[in-house]
């Protein structure tokens, strides 16, 4: 069964004009980091390059095309985790970065922490090398123009975030069996500045086991943390149950619980895999032994062979 | 068996000079706490007011005494979570506020987000109305004198952090059975700029659900992050484990799993507690049926009225 990756582009409702373009970004996400994984490489390259190429893609709320906040920024949060040793990376409120997952990689490789945010990720970047991007760089049409609707007084940005575009993730397991997450995100719609949702807050919005498996997750960020949603669905894996009944037991309990509907994708040390969302849509795909299975809407299984043109 | 509060000062190897000032701090943010409670408050009530005291006591590292990042200057984590709702507050990084732990209350009540971090959580403050304090009223001539210290070639900052100055939390069940958590810390000696530990981050530094129970952790953050501390103890009690057992096998898992110390106050929502640690020492003090009760190192367990002198 392996090695296998499976992403999302966030939970929510997409319209009909972006789902297109959504499941195509997906669909090319999981080609990159299967292509790593046929490769042999590691498990942590190919989430990281399939969350990179999403965040490149201005059709989801990630890197380019991310949402502004209430000043009309962008502001980005990211988080990496490996299974084998527990270690993970994560930036917050990070600005002028076209990939904030790779420096959040960077945090789990070259420093002793496991976070670092705002200014202090930007000297990190700058210590790394990274180059800044011009803010206008990372901001699209589509998000100017939402967060200036959001800007009315009636607006409720929670209600519009929810799909339109969305926060993206991955899990992989590579041949060695080892497993890790990735999973980054502009944040919530017209946020306050300095708001840090569940991305970057391991447990929230990723975690990694090689003992158990790994899950990336997206939906409302403040929700999330209140049920530490990919933590939550490890544990019930860990209690016997399947990537798919856990995932589907962890989600079930965010809405009864806290009353808010959201999406993972998760995967256990042998492979089997799960993308399962109570979000009305969310656009994910996988690939595993050669074969690409994507959907966006429920119950939604396409498959097609991974080399098949796009 | 209600109410309870039970506080801790910080895991870790205290010297003796220091060990007298520890115990005399966690007993009386343990008696502040006990007297809202006793005389009806909340338990969020109680833990912030037992946290904000031992932020304004120099033997922590917390608020005023807070260890020094890399630059010499004070970022400081802190959240509250109360179990009824899930409903969380955090600060990251941030910079000359006096009560973290308010601050990260303001963002629970007063915003719809669960963290803000360095600039913008300094800029909600400032629309709340705290006044920002000068970094220097913040730092003492120890925790200058340990960060010039941890500035030579071979030092070992996680070595020299464990226990010399802690971390502190709370947790605590009111009379109508509502848990809640704080925890607040400068985080770890000489850590680079923007560096988030676990403190701020829901179910690593700590975690509040009326229908299981409360933790608030301390130790090396990134070690605790890779286990979402908080969240596997309750995860073990949800589990039938009393708050003790469930209290060490999170800590023992951390040992065996990640090489890794500290230590915990927990509450299980009929009132029975626990304050355990696998670190040398950790200071901590309960107070429950008008008896204070305290200890420093493993084994040790001192009690007396709550009204005896202190």
């Amino acid at each position: 069964m392996l090695p296998v990756v499976v992403v999302h582009g966030g939970a929510g409702h997409i319209p009909k004009e972006r789902a297109e373009r959504s499941t195509s970004g997906v669909c090319s996400a999981a080609r990159a980091g299967y292509a790593i994984l046929r490769g042999g490489g590691s498990s942590m390259d190919a989430v990281v390059e399939a969350v990179a190429l999403m965040e490149d893609n201005p059709a989801f709320n990630a890197g380019c095309g991310s949402v502004l906040n209430i000043k009309g920024e962008v502001e980005m949060d990211a988080i990496v985790m490996e299974g084998k040793t527990l270690a993970s990376g994560a930036v917050s409120a990070v600005r002028n970065i076209a990939n904030p997952v790779r420096l959040a990689r960077l945090v789990m490789d070259k420093t002793s922490h496991a976070c670092l945010t705002a200014e202090g990720a930007n000297l990190f970047a700058r210590q790394m090398g990274i180059p800044e991007v011009p803010m206008e760089s990372l901001i699209t049409d589509y998000s100017r123009m939402r967060w200036k609707k959001n800007l009315e007084p009636n607006a409720n940005p929670v209600e519009c975030q929810m799909g339109k575009t969305g926060t993206v993730g991955a899990v992989a397991v590579d041949a060695e069996g080892n497993i890790a997450c990735a999973t980054s995100t502009g944040g919530m719609l017209n946020k306050m500045e300095g708001r840090v949702g569940d991305t970057p807050c391991i447990g929230s919005g990723g975690y990694a086991d090689n003992e158990v498996g790994a899950v990336s997750t997206t939906g409302h960020g403040e929700a999330i943390m209140k049920v530490t949603l990919a933590r939550l669905i490890l544990f019930h894996m860990e209690q016997g149950k399947s990537a798919e009944e856990a995932s589907d037991l962890g989600l079930a309990y965010m809405k009864s619980r806290v009353n808010s509907l959201g999406g993972v994708v998760t995967v256990d040390p042998r492979g089997c895999w799960a993308a399962r969302f109570s979000s009305r849509q969310m656009s994910w795909a996988a690939a595993q032994r050669d074969t690409l299975h994507h959907g966006l809407r429920s119950g939604e299984h396409f498959t097609q062979s991974i080399d098949d043109p796009h």
